[in-house]
């Protein structure tokens, strides 16, 4: 038996050496290193300094082997470029920390039928899967299922059973956005959603139009901008390029209504919100700039993480917890993009 | 021994399972689930049947014990809300999914003092560490350099022994743009950057400063803007407001460009560029926005993280390679923010 067993080789010290050098208990030096655990304000100095000494880090895959928690939660993300994304990313990583939990990022290309990344979540044993802007595909929702590891979706719906997910108001976002817009005295309304597929901009259009309806605003124009900045722009010049061009436009997401207000401005010359009225949706930090100055309705990054973790940890404790759709609530943002209701 | 093992008892299926279920050797199992080993095609498709009827997952956790490679990548990263660092994240992902590798994420609050999220990083057993945005505390380095992990740095420099760095041309960028805007008329010279401490701002800074005073300018501005929004409206507030205003800004990243354009042309009325002149650095995607349309000096995120890359696969090889300075080749991108030179 060494003194320092570091001196002996190569070999990466172990929980064991730790205990050695520090005179404490092996099981002390596992308490030390996980979270929740009691020790000793003392034994937890004498282990910390032994294990700096040694160069030990506790190896926390091996612990995920033997306890069959990982700590780390697979995020699958599209659409990084989109500052809500960022945000929601951001908000995880900060929110997870709190309870000693990481992330392990999957990026995915939302329209592309490439499922690798997905499918590459189940090679590791997480804890769980949260998708934002993408959508469990039926083969992730069932191997999750069979292996009980809890998904939520953020910002996406899912009809798969066992995928929770956790959305904004977006009926409700919808509606509120066509009557602000009506008392605004507009008379020609377009919407331009993400693609045709997502259920969360249909939600958005299906409230816009319900209320439109209702107050005999029967000819709604939509367009899809595919939610990057090039499709939303194409989508705007083929909507404000028409003879009756709108003169309100609700974008499903405040990324598309930037593009949309730098092509009415900046390409067609348009004044806003004196011609057209843009009205975005999420309230990302660059909608209150003064560039853009963005009517918008919010929904959280912070609120949508916040109940996808709780729901998360609901699922951990009883798998068999039936999967949940979480609204979370947000409210109509009023800035200078969009003209104000008429007294 | 049952025919399918998994309905004999709630036991996740085992490599054994699957090659019991296939008909072929447990190898042949291991084999197809890890990148770049041959197995026939046959073999393969046997496989994957058996593995998805089971449900079973290859524990690539279980595997990095085995192998000392976990495939995995920590990234530590300040300022997602930065574009640029959400083009670092999303290229580090797409780039490292090709060598089936995935990222662990930790964000970090780069101007804090608090390096909790730093030190987590060494609990896993991770390949590579890079860090995006923030710089290596001497804890992390040192932890790295005893077992052995490469650690690259994005966007920082740094002194430690054993850490590389990959960033753009700062010195070379600086020098550019200080000709550019003296050709352009200017004479009033100012320069935002990110914090004091930052030695890529203050290499931009110098480069800048050099060329500035061989032509005879010697009284140039200086401002931090902390690399946040309103940090940089702050400066910018500061230096437009006196009566001696400067008449070109070089902020330190496009970032904080975006927040100085709306502070001098919304708030103060100024136009931009006749005016004052704003350049950037990085060219993020939004610096081409007809809102913004910054004249600013590349530095692409691609090539960046490629240089990383290729660096922690050589350190990996060899940890006995010195640590590099690696510099990334961006050029001046003249838009509409900048007055252009007189002929």
């Amino acid at each position: 038996m060494t003194e320092n067993p570091k001196s002996s080789g190569q070999r990466s010290a172990t929980e064991k050496d730790v205990a050695l050098l520090a005179g404490v208990s092996q099981s002390a030096v596992s308490r030390t290193f996980s979270a929740g655990k009691s020790v000793s304000k003392a034994t937890r100095a004498k282990v910390i300094q032994a294990a700096e000494s040694l160069g030990f880090s506790p190896n926390l895959m091996a612990r995920a082997l033997a306890t069959r928690h990982s700590n780390i939660v697979a995020l699958v993300i599209g659409h990084l470029e989109n500052p809500f994304y960022a945000q929601v990313v951001k908000q995880l990583s900060e929110q997870l920390r709190k309870s000693g939990k990481h992330i392990l990022l999957f990026t995915s290309d939302p329209d592309s039928h490439d499922n690798t990344s997905m499918d590459a979540v189940l090679s590791y044993k997480v804890d769980a899967v949260i998708l934002a802007g993408v959508t469990a595909t039926s083969k992730l929702a069932e191997k999750c299922k069979v292996s009980g590891v809890p998904v939520v979706q953020i910002n996406r719906e899912s009809k798969l059973a066992g995928v929770s997910s956790v959305r904004g108001e977006n009926f409700k976002a919808g509606e509120r956005i066509a009557q602000f817009l009506i008392a605004g005295g507009h008379t020609n309304f377009a919407f331009i959603g993400g693609t045709e597929a997502s259920t969360v901009s249909s939600t958005r259009l299906d409230g816009f139009r319900k209320h439109l309806e209702s107050h005999g605003f029967h000819n709604l124009m939509t367009a899809y901008g595919y939610n990057t900045n090039s499709g939303a722009a194409t989508a705007a010049r083929l909507l404000l390029g028409q003879d009756d061009r709108p003169d309100a436009i609700f974008c499903a997401s405040d990324y598309m209504a930037f593009a949309v207000s730098d092509v009415a401005r900046r390409e067609l010359g348009l004044r806003v919100p004196e011609q057209v009225s843009i009205v975005g949706f999420d309230d990302v930090p660059e909608a209150s700039s003064l560039s853009y100055d963005l009517t918008t309705y919010s929904q959280s990054a912070a609120s949508l993480v916040e109940a996808a973790l709780k729901q998360m940890d609901t699922l951990s404790i009883n798998p068999s917890t039936r999967q949940r759709r979480i609204e979370v609530h947000g409210e109509l943002i009023i800035r200078g993009s969009a003209r104000l209701p008429i007294l």
